[in-house]
């Protein structure tokens, strides 16, 4: 086994980028750290954005489209998120073509330069909130509660497929409300709805907090935040919600009147997730056989292969095995019954396991004599013969308890890997092996750079209702009132 | 009635523009020619979408995700697509802002200028076949059957919200196949179903055909295309399906092992519907009260206003009408039950008129004591009481009724405004009143031109498997075997 793939052991992120190719995720395109998404990993992203399409939808929010360029002076008027963002972003200066006077294909032609330059949207605070300003006049107006999916544009230099390339698809949220508590409350509601999405559909566990003020997103008063641990022991942030106070509010002069006639600047939250989750997903779960996928997310979720040796044999597993796909069907099973004369089942059974299928079904003739089926799971390899006599609910039930025992694997290897540390000694040995570690800081942004130089560990989240402990500062020694979680990230 | 918007008799141009932003479908943005969709006109693309994807997938194709830029050599590659598509094109040349030396907000950073400029995808024929290059070696790889939903660019000077924007979104299909009988077959299957869509769903009736050769798709050998008829007479593309030839394949490379181990260049399509369907949606059933939108694509079926004058009142009314919102709701009706105090029931049934919502239901105490409730049909405006009894039977039917008569209505009002023009001098004259003009033509892009320079009219299209007829091109005279399709179009 394992013989398609570098194993995690040899070079874990070697192995990442091997699944990615060779399961038909994603590959690199011709415009660099730009990736093409292959239908097997855009069908993995369409049942993701069905599920949190309509966790928004419940929770009262609409979606909507807004332009995907932006006036670059717009990006001046809130001061921190230009400093955020002009430095990655790609910049539209001219608007036709032209054929070379010399031949040589088609240039830029110089008559065609804009007045001002346009950007491809990093983010979209600022195009929306340019728009509040028409859409809120009263508090009659408020909540607005929009969500758009869309692609945007961040000019990495160092790019991984998925986990962080030039142009990548999401969502993002963008509210605003009356009053401070109802945005916080936003806010944090939608960081539950994340955390909510990534245990229960990715089945990854995750820890929620807020960032120190020097993680935070360009704009925000408040970032909350999902952390998951890989199985490397790196972090990675799976989503954020970010509570954005007045400030857009106030570049963009947007102000409504109040039940008592008075003029007030707008709240205002945004968060936001991206196709960086099928890299969260990919690296918590997969193994040296290559991807596996949560049931309830897995674009197919059965993989049925009969195995016979003529036309004799084939017709008689096919009309054995004809009301299994039908009954998996009704239960609303995803199944792919691979028939094709093209490849022998061994290279099948290969294929499947390298695409993450959950269960596989292997039949045969002399199952069929025996009234039995063989089913194979993909997250712990066991293989087992069962009757063919209620096969489609055992099937159904297995898939549930995948679905859980990934997550439980998953939240033993981050309490395994998550260590509670109190000196700096510790902490710089810990910190090589990898995990989360609960230390004391002392709340300042000196210290954590200190630490962030040394060790390249960042401080991944201020745990929200964490527990007030009264300790030291683990590189300071100055004193502090609570744990906050480290780790080196992605 | 008709109080809030300019009538279609007075100002075609600007009654459409009126109903799209004061429904709240969309409206212009800071930037130049894109558009905000706005919730509802989202909300009504989101079940289009929904509509099309589902054909898509049962057709055989899975959806992906290419690059939304393509660098600015690939344009050159294929000699048509360049020349049809360079001139209008947003043109990335930096990527990074740096802040203005003498602190007026941010500016270009000279110093990161591209090597080759990227060019935002007016359409992605290119960025696709450059990938399928490395997809495709063997006619085991065979069809590619692929389709992206995506945003897109072209630098429109004249734009009108949803029918010509710079930015608009779209679905474009991009298939690979073996031979050229097989592709031709794919082009003319996507084409019927975008047919059906349009029929069934928009409830627009469409002519189907092949466009002249002047008016194909940059890159085609044949365009085939579905053409609508406004309200105003002028014609409106709604979907074309193109068959590429070889052209695609030759410029980037993608040749296959046949099975007699021969290479050959593969064959290729690409079809597209656009945001630009909304428009036409609007402009075929909409009137002077506002939006009529088909039932299967309304995102809101059915509205129930509550009629009262006292907390008392309102209970009774209240209790009547929840057993029916129920009801509904199980026959898969979506319902909106505005029981909001802010606005008096006179306000709402006009805002829902301008809305399209296609079935009001009004109820007061009288109602309750009668066991009947009022119905109204936004497509007719007719009011009726009827028994509460069974009523959610008689909604869902009135819903298909309503559904099949906006069509019939369509296709009347297409039926009277299209003729068979034999004469120079009437065709001239029927052009003014608008409408399709079944003429004969001589085949020639000169005659085809002069027509234009004229008249303003253009080929919509030659009809497939249309009557063979002999007769006299309408301007020059000269021999023709078959009518075409002449209109002033959008």
């Amino acid at each position: 086994m394992g013989k398609f793939l570098t194993s995690r052991e040899e070079n874990y992120s070697v192995w990442y980028n091997e699944i990615v190719l060779k399961a038909g995720m994603a590959e690199n395109s011709a415009v660099r750290g730009c990736m093409i998404i292959k239908p097997y990993g855009y069908a993995l992203w369409e049942k993701m954005q069905r599920v949190l399409d309509d966790m928004f939808k419940e929770t009262g929010h609409e979606n909507a489209y807004f332009p995907i360029f932006i006036p670059k002076s717009f990006f001046s008027k809130e001061a921190s998120h230009v400093e955020g963002f002009a430095k990655e972003c790609a910049v539209i200066t001219h608007y036709r073509l032209k054929n070379d006077e010399n031949g040589q294909g088609v240039v830029v032609d110089p008559e065609a330069k804009l007045e001002e330059e346009l950007i491809v949207r990093p983010t979209s605070e600022t195009i929306i909130w340019d728009s509040y300003r028409n859409w809120i006049q009263s508090y009659r107006d408020l909540p607005v509660l929009m969500n758009q999916w869309a692609n945007v544009v961040r000019w990495e230099m160092r790019t991984r497929l998925f986990l962080r390339t030039a142009e990548f698809l999401w969502q993002e949220g963008h509210t605003a409300h009356a009053t401070k508590e109802e945005a916080i409350a936003e806010a944090e509601q939608m960081l539950n709805v994340y955390s909510t999405f990534a245990e229960q559909y990715l089945a990854i566990p995750v820890l929620k907090g807020v960032k120190s003020p020097n993680e935070r997103f360009a704009g925000a008063e408040e970032t909350y935040c999902i952390e998951a641990l890989m199985q490397d022991g790196k972090a990675l942030q799976a989503g954020t919600s970010h509570f954005l106070g007045q400030n857009f509010a106030k570049a963009f002069d947007v102000q409504y009147l109040t039940r008592e006639n008075k003029l007030e600047y707008v709240w205002a939250t945004s968060w936001g997730v991206s196709t960086r989750l099928i890299g969260a997903l990919i690296m918590t779960h997969s193994d040296d056989n290559g991807l596996v996928l949560p049931p309830k997310l897995a674009p197919i979720q059965v993989v049925i292969v009969p195995i016979y040796k003529n036309n004799e044999e084939f017709s008689k597993v096919d009309e054995y095995i004809q009301p299994v796909i039908n009954g998996l069907k009704k239960l609303g099973i995803s199944v792919k019954y691979d028939s094709s004369d093209n490849n022998k089942p061994g290279w099948k059974f290969a294929e499947y396991e390298l695409r993450g299928v959950p269960v596989r079904l292997a039949v045969g003739p002399r199952d069929v004599d025996n009234k039995r089926i063989e089913i194979a799971r993909r997250d712990t390899l066991e293989k087992t013969s069962v009757e063919i006599e209620g096969v489609e609910q055992y099937i159904f039930d297995l898939l549930n308890e995948i679905q859980n025992s990934l997550f439980n694997k998953a939240l033993r290897h981050r309490e395994a890997n998550t260590y509670t540390v109190d000196s700096w000694d510790e902490f710089k040995a810990v910190i090589e092996k990898g995990g989360f570690i609960l230390a004391h800081w002392d709340g300042t942004a000196e210290t954590e750079q200190k630490i962030k130089d040394e060790t390249k560990a960042t401080i991944r989240l201020i745990p929200i209702d964490g527990t007030q402990e009264q300790g030291r500062c683990v590189f300071s020694g100055k004193p502090s009132n609570q744990r906050v979680v480290f780790a080196r990230a992605y």
